[in-house]
């Protein structure tokens, strides 16, 4: 038995299985667009072999490590990084061992779905990865992370990638970013502008990182003006290298729409160091719809990604920092939270605004009927724990009714674990047929269009939405 | 193809096709129950030709047109008229166009269902709506409603409408349900009472309002005893045409039980412009009690439709108006908000209070429990922006379990589009027969009592809920 | 035909149906654990034989007769005693049949399932229930319970229970526990510590309760150290009659982590009865972690069950009491209200804390990316109204993905109607079943995995989690 079912994530009953597959065979070997992630762009720079397995699969991926340290896996036992720079597994060997033995607990979960989809069809591997199994996988997989095809560039174009959109912050000098444009190299690697450290009154050196960004671009960053150029001009340099959109992750999705004079007040008061919690709250949300105006100048397009409590365990963030599974989503309104970004430029002709949500109860209640009236607004795909299976299923469920399939934009894959990428649009193009099949077997759909819509979830949406 | 596939809607694994289709067959010719909707009694009254297609289908119906400026079509150029007065698109001919070039928009959603179903069943169209055939379309249509058999009260008997109510404003003088009254036709239109524009301090002239509807009654309405004294007339007079229940929709589902003296200062307080928000909110959930006590007395069936953001839209608000597709869900919590109203008449014998949500995370977690439990209580159907297969589906999944089928109470169309009742109840029993065939195929019903409950939930309940 | 079919709750199509068949034949006849329930001990310490009909299936289950009473049957005519004394229908076979002539009311309903699994597993009874058998019914039911065989014990050990645990309060004397054991009948009752009256300074009688805990225990009861020893006295005492775990059940999951002189202080401020609600709620908080840290020395699991708001309905309290059916869920926050617990204690190797929730909303946002984090966490099984096939299947889809089936502790029927309890265990083991089958069928999980995930998920997490 192969490791991967063909009919995977299909309707079971034969007509709309049939279907699925029908549809899915149409649109399964479009190119990969991802215009909105996490990779590193060090690596299409450099193209350096990646290291060994565990670093590969275990060690950088939140997903894997968590579920392994929520069934009492030492974190350091896998090779995680201390803040204290304390001693943590380095045999890359038993990091992998560890993770064999406790691969029955990604049962049900996407990661077991990306997993065995870059085992499978990346390294040719066709067991269950087991203990039984470690060594093996491990041995196979080094060594072919040693031959040139399994290098990123050359990963790159065996995935079928048309574009990736990495994520860098306003301060980064983008400088894999040019490497790799200098190296001729024909991979379409682009930026995407990400400004939360001079955005954010509570940003650990928030007051520096404006000095910074003042500098970088030539503008006295520290007054209201010179800050809102600085911005334009960084937007501008980002562009530079292909950026066609902002990101930004606050915990909550509020916007605010003050006067000039109320938000420099406020800015002045952030650089001071006086922001109360609201006012720093505020600040962001004003920034948000600042930024908003300058998409409409500038043609990039917004990303909102709220509704995450960063760093939830304190004794995690001491002693492994930032990013280590331990977000948590709450619960995130947007009806109240958007209307002053709204009011200000949601008619805008030639923006896009597209909105996430962790929080799956404002799908129907709020971001369908938001994205369903608003010219601006657009509903990104079901992220980060709702990237998976009935994750999608229940985006489509709960948002096609009111929004239609046309003010979605495609699937974005926001991982940093390059060889999931494939694993995750397949799912992606996988469900979404099935979806259709059902809308197809049940009269809602003619098949006909179901082979066009198909086509737009996995391809043309996501061309269209981000301009690229 | 026909444009309506037979089996539409129903599940597709062909056991429980089978049995839907058995359930379906034994009631899709019931008679239409339409106790809570918007149509407009002039059409009963006068019984004039409907104007053009566009008229029909696109310019009033915030379903249709939000769909299409979500996507960037200017309002304008659908006919919506302006505040201001100022030119729209008046070529029924342009307007059509428009919608068949974007017909695509509406793939998924309710509105093709209900579209479709009115062009097949009403029209006699069996093309899918396009660019190609937009002009065969619209010279069908505006052919067909020049005929006597398109003419409402036809269209009315054609539907097999038992009984529909439409809803008035408490100062309205029910001339239009007086004419049709008056001319001996024997289709039954009722009208409901809707008094918002007396019961909320917020409300656009509500002392003028208060003070009309003392002159209507002859009470002194200023005072907190004429109030409800007039409201007590004002129901009486309703009921005179039909009306069997009042409607209420407020942002909250808050009640409150005042003392008498407490409510006549508020109210005292509401006349001299001088409640606050909170304020205002506490009177209008005073209102609701008191409304749910006259119906102790007067049988009339009380609906709460709550949690509407209004015309969340400042410029289209501006520009357009009231009720142009920007109306937007809200979180609702009924649990507090409810406990006045049903502390104080919450287990009176024959009184029936009937609350509807757009907030679906409230139905298995507030919802089913408290209709579960409280006779008075009963739950309206998947409303509004639910009022789609997967929202009753949902609907159904969540409530059913503890609140069972007999503490709901059958469809309602809620709508003012006449030509998608039929559409709108055939998608409602489709939906339920499918919900109960899985019950049966599931081994959780037996088949004859699913007949006897499709039955009820077409028909029975409705009936019996809102004493028709 | 059988009144139970035996497909039930597997899914329809016929490969996924087959593989449940295959999997349910596996695990349905393993012994039952119910490691958290509120059966009444007396039974098993008397084995006196039951009441009539009515006093077993009616009158003290709270959702048998809330949902007769939604329907306006008054709770006097099902004999539910009235807080005054005053007069309820005693007549076990009036109540039977007006229970009867109203089962349609229960279609579609878990406690269908589960009353018609007795009359037919437990009293060989083969029709449905209604008015027309009603005697009938009656009288083969009471002649049974005349037998030895339908005593308690020998009902026990034919539903094949391994151990069930039940519920008191911190400061019963566990007498029943102790005549269970000193009658030398091998079955297994465990009691679980539940110290609600002692820990709540809202609980009527709160400080005659420390008052007593002191007394019981030999501490100073009302000195903050004093108090918590006596915690621990209580906690080893409830240990000797094989108590595991803690149970809690405030209105909200709020949790604090105080320094001991400010809980200290907080506790003097309770006995002084002078908290504020939101100081109550302190308090109710800081005893969860301090039951934790407990939990970490003494091994005990702790379970957190919140989010009901307790007797709603202000008229039936008074009439009825507490407990009669109008305990109805709210929002429940678990992000915010569990941090300063899992700060303290999360990380602690060999501890449990098993979250349930009646706020559904929670699950894939909150609680399973919580439990699949914090190596203390569990998730409970769906609880309470959402202990049925439709909010089992919610549940397995809403946290497996995130949290996967290691996190979960299988399931428990939580409840006091001891012949639902075979009937709930099936259910869960049913609908597990078909979930697992719907993932081996859509390609997500390997059959061979399957088998063992459903042994465990009927067995093994329980076992393991509530340390049997």
């Amino acid at each position: 038995m192969p490791l991967l079912n063909a009919d995977r994530l299909f309707p079971v009953d034969g007509p709309s299985r049939a279907t699925a597959r029908d549809l899915y065979e149409t649109i399964r070997g479009l190119p990969i667009l991802s215009p909105h992630g996490h990779t590193d762009p060090r690596w299409f720079a450099e193209d350096a072999a990646f290291p060994d397995p565990a670093q590969l699969f275990v060690t950088p991926d939140h997903y894997v490590f968590r579920m392994l340290f929520s069934q009492g896996v030492p974190l350091e036992r896998l090779g995680v990084p201390r803040v204290d720079g304390g001693p943590v597994e380095s045999d890359g060997r038993a990091i992998w061992r560890l993770f064999a033995q406790n691969y029955h607990l990604f049962r049900g979960t996407p990661s077991r779905l990306w997993l065995d989809h870059a085992f499978s069809t990346v390294f040719g591997l066709e067991e269950r990865l087991s203990a039984g199994n470690a060594d093996a996988f491990y041995d196979h997989i080094a060594a072919c992370l040693k031959l040139p095809e399994y290098r990123p560039r050359a990963l790159f174009k065996r995935f079928g990638i048309e574009v990736i959109a990495t994520t860098e912050g306003a301060l980064d000098d983008l400088r894999w970013h040019r490497m790799v444009r200098e190296s001729g190299w024909d991979g379409r690697v682009v930026t995407a502008y990400r400004p939360d450290s001079v955005v954010d009154p509570e940003f650990e050196g928030f007051v520096q990182n404006v000095e910074k960004l003042g500098e970088l671009t030539g503008e006295n960053a520290t007054d209201w003006q010179g800050y809102l150029n600085a911005h334009k001009i960084r937007r501008d340099y980002f562009r530079g290298f292909g950026a066609t959109s902002s990101d930004h992750g606050h915990a909550t999705a509020r916007t605010e729409n003050l006067t000039s004079a109320d938000a420099a007040a406020l800015f002045a008061k952030a650089l001071r160091g006086q922001c109360s919690a609201d006012e720093a709250d505020a600040f962001r949300g004003q920034m948000l719809t600042e930024m908003a105006k300058m998409s409409v100048e500038d043609g990039m397009v917004l990303q909102i990604h709220p509704g995450s409590y960063r760093n939830h365990s304190a004794g995690v963030m001491a002693k492994f920092g930032r990013d280590k599974g331990f977000d948590i989503p709450t619960r995130t309104d947007y009806v109240r939270a958007l209307k002053p970004l709204l009011d200000a430029v949601g008619m805008e002709p030639g923006l896009t605004v597209i909105a996430f949500t962790l929080d799956e109860s404002a799908y129907a209640r709020e971001l369908a009927p938001l994205a369903g009236a608003y010219p601006a607004l657009r509903l990104g795909p079901a992220w980060w724990f709702h990237d998976s299976p009935e994750g999608m299923w229940r985006y489509r469920q709960m948002t096609t009714e009111t929004a239609g399939f046309y003010n979605t934009v495609g699937f974005n894959d926001d991982t940093r674990a390059f060889l999931s990428i494939p694993a995750r649009h397949d799912v992606a193009r996988r469900v979404d047929c099935a979806f259709l099949a059902t809308l197809v077997e049940g009269g809602r759909l003619d098949k006909e269009e179901a082979f066009e819509v198909a086509r737009d979830l996995a391809y043309g949406l996501a061309k269209q939405a981000y301009r690229l």
